[in-house]
């Protein structure tokens, strides 16, 4: 999918023309292993994923630790920064060759400030993110790290196994034996 | 504050005459322990906080835990549910008697078919909610229960003894016991 068939999408119309599209797009690349933003950088822009994995990690004391992963189809940056300017605590990696379209904050903003369908998918995109974020927290506090392997595979089984077991793991915040362990179970 | 206030306050927008207010708004009274949306309602209203205290708690296993307070000139509704319309797995409840404007969800989302700065006012707000969440699982994730009994008292040292101790704990995720400690220390 394109980045402007998503836009269409979340506005539930059927095609915007391309000389009222409130802001501009880039298409970028980034070879697996490349770090598309740095801890300590300011966010600047918002990607789509056309095709690609890419994993947000986050600094916890010695450790670092996984906090998502985006696929095709979602958009992903370092938002919190994206929004408040300050520098980011989270670093994204591509962990495959990604291919991917991206806005720039200003141009985003400066569509902010006169576009109806800009910030209605500002709006919803926002919306999606909390409830993507929400899910995540009940997740830490009220779920064992099976239940939430077993969410993984249930709604991104295609692309897990193009993720390293130690990585699923430090998501998960377990060690990769017992991620193993709990493999083994569901096998058998 | 009044949500009109507020509401052009976020819009940065000295004065928006009410014949072109985007949504209606109702004023309620909750008293003190009285429960403002329990667990598993649909929700279908967005809260401004006039005057008073609301916990939002959430069941982890058997046991409860707060996950927010909301205070003077905050917005606040089940968030999640208010978006997917899912019974929601919060509860919030009155800890002082409150005062507070409602926003009803089906006003809202009429005015967010047609109008700009519902649109804005509401992206705005949500990413401030976004912002919300994240410093909250940022906590959970890379900070001590002290280091975030001190943000606390920074924030909101006003309203801190209006919430008993067993609430500041469960909020924390620790023992009162282990509060207790953490203040004697603070203290000496």
């Amino acid at each position: 999918m394109t980045f402007k068939e998503f836009y269409n999408s979340v506005l539930n119309t059927s095609y915007t023309p391309d000389d009222v599209f409130p802001f501009s797009i880039k298409k970028m690349y980034f070879k697996k292993g490349a770090i598309i933003t740095t801890y300590g950088q300011i966010e600047s822009g918002l990607y789509f994923m056309n095709q690609g994995i890419v994993e947000m990690a986050i600094k916890s004391y010695a450790i670092e630790r996984i906090i998502d992963f985006f696929f095709e189809n979602e958009m992903f940056c370092a938002f919190t920064s994206f929004l408040d300017q300050l520098p980011t605590d989270v670093q994204i990696v591509a962990l495959t060759d990604c291919e991917v379209e991206c806005i720039d904050r200003e141009g985003l903003l400066a569509a902010y400030e006169e576009s109806l369908p800009a910030n209605k998918f500002g709006r919803i995109l926002t919306e999606q993110g909390y409830l993507r974020k929400s899910i995540r927290e009940k997740g830490l506090l009220c779920k064992t790290a099976e239940e939430r392997y077993v969410e993984m595979l249930n709604s991104h089984s295609k692309y897990l196994n193009h993720i390293p077991v130690n990585k699923i793991a430090r998501y998960l915040g377990i060690h990769p034996e017992s991620l193993s362990r709990i493999r083994k179970k569901m096998s058998s």
